[in-house]
């Protein structure tokens, strides 16, 4: 069961620290570039990524319960990109990691049911992420493709980027922010769990007050991206956690990725360990403190 | 230019309206699941979708100024379905045709440009549909892609499903439903444009009294679904089109591609050109009307 195996694998190597494998020509290392790119097609650089990506799970699996795998950036380079995107998926489940396919697909019912069955019958990926906007008939295909708990989704609340403010904090006429009314939507879903729910939501980790109100009102794993390059601080990411010290997973890409960028390292895959061995020590330091 | 071409295949074809192309299984007449199903795997299921697709666009071409290709439908069958959903939109071109590639995509800006560069660079892809959650940095490398004009952009307003009154309907503290503040923001990236603008939006063709308010408000293209199968009906649907009968799509997928099973038709192919030419008498004959 989803659940089960997240906390087991968050309890047994102390991280709640999820990487995400996003990669993008710029983020490449020139050592890559030159083995891999001659004609510079999509076929080279889907290469070239599965390469990179795979160094990085070796260099994070132990430190990591969890790859987040954000689909834009195979997708960006048609099929030869996208046999990249599963290879990883499967490569990371080979290594023992959960999975999360940041996918964010949402659409009527019976379109949902086709994006819902090709992404959660696929034994490689544990979790997706999908976007609320369409209501209830259009989540409800991905609720029952998650089984009653084998596998778990991640609901779009509050998303990290500036913008997000401009529907997602619409006020509606009882007072509430819209973005509550989809936290509601989140709730209907989440079912009857003594721990966690297996629907979870993602909420920005940029938001400390949001936080705060959506931990309370939510009885799922918080997915919060934005960590390190987006500008979320631990500081404000452990109101994510309940009390005691779970309930969520805290997400950095680039911020892990391309650190060998930042220390002169060589060896993108050490430098990656060393970010996230740095993110973990820096979560888990704010979480026990302990919240206010 | 996006508009200039849409229009001018409007004008000749004498039809707004799109053919959608969304494969499944159930979809599939006996006589193909004969030919291609032996071991039933995505590879036979794929080219089994791509015969159909490819015979419906035959018999269609002359009729439609448009195809829209549901990714979900392909991403169902993972490689070898999207294979078969870039030859289609390739085919599409091949045939003179425009196309919509259905893919709903939206995201934070780093992510959202690996999407619209994916998709819109693609020569054969002319538009695609997005997803506005994310607010305005979200649509913004969408708009961009664009280049002013030469490709469409199609934002979710207002869907057709009956669900999508939860969260778009929600009345906001300013007497505002929800999904004309989404209008505003499509507003905001329509650009100065005499006759339409290359930013569209999609709004369900189950929602007259919607329509009504977004046409007057909206300077871009309605894309209109929920034709047929959904229960839009032309006397509603209508009213996304100006007063000189332009300014609309109305998209139609399994009344037409399935209309095979209701007439006992063999041949699918030709049952989809008759069905089709009932749904333009039927919409022309609305829009000569003229709206109330």
């Amino acid at each position: 069961m989803f659940i089960e195996k997240l906390l087991r694998e968050i309890k047994q190597k102390k991280s709640p620290c999820v990487v995400g494998l996003d990669p993008t020509l710029e983020m490449m290392p020139d050592k890559l570039k030159r083995k891999f790119l001659v004609k510079g097609d999509e076929k080279e650089i889907a290469q070239m990524f599965w390469q990179f990506n795979k160094e990085i799970i070796d260099y994070t699996a132990e430190l990591t319960p969890c790859i987040k795998v954000q689909i834009a950036f195979y997708e960006r380079f048609s099929l030869p990109g996208l046999e990249v995107f599963y290879k990883t998926l499967d490569y990371g489940k080979e290594k023992g990691l959960m999975t999360i396919a940041d996918v964010k697909r949402g659409d009527i019912g019976s379109t949902a049911k086709a994006y819902a069955q090709g992404f959660l019958k696929n034994p490689s990926i544990d979790s997706i992420t999908v976007n609320p906007y369409f209501g209830s008939d259009g989540l409800l295909p991905f609720v029952e493709e998650t089984k009653g708990g084998e596998k778990g989704l991640f609901i779009l609340v509050k998303t990290s980027n500036p913008s997000s403010k401009e529907l997602q904090d619409l006020i509606t006429e009882d007072g509430q922010f819209f973005y509550e009314k989809v936290a509601d939507l989140v709730s209907s879903f989440e079912g009857d769990f003594s721990e966690f729910s297996h629907i979870g939501s993602v909420v920005g980790g940029t938001h400390k007050e949001h936080l705060k109100r959506l931990r309370k009102k939510l009885k799922g794993f918080i997915l919060v991206p934005g960590y390190g390059a987006q500008g979320g601080k631990a500081e404000d990411i452990k109101y994510a956690f309940n009390t005691d010290g779970f309930g969520a997973l805290v997400c950095s890409s680039r911020g892990i990725t391309e650190y060998y960028k930042k220390i002169g390292e060589e060896n993108y895959g050490l430098a990656a360990q060393i970010s996230l061995k740095n993110m973990i020590a820096d979560i888990n330091r704010e979480i026990e403190k302990g919240v206010e």
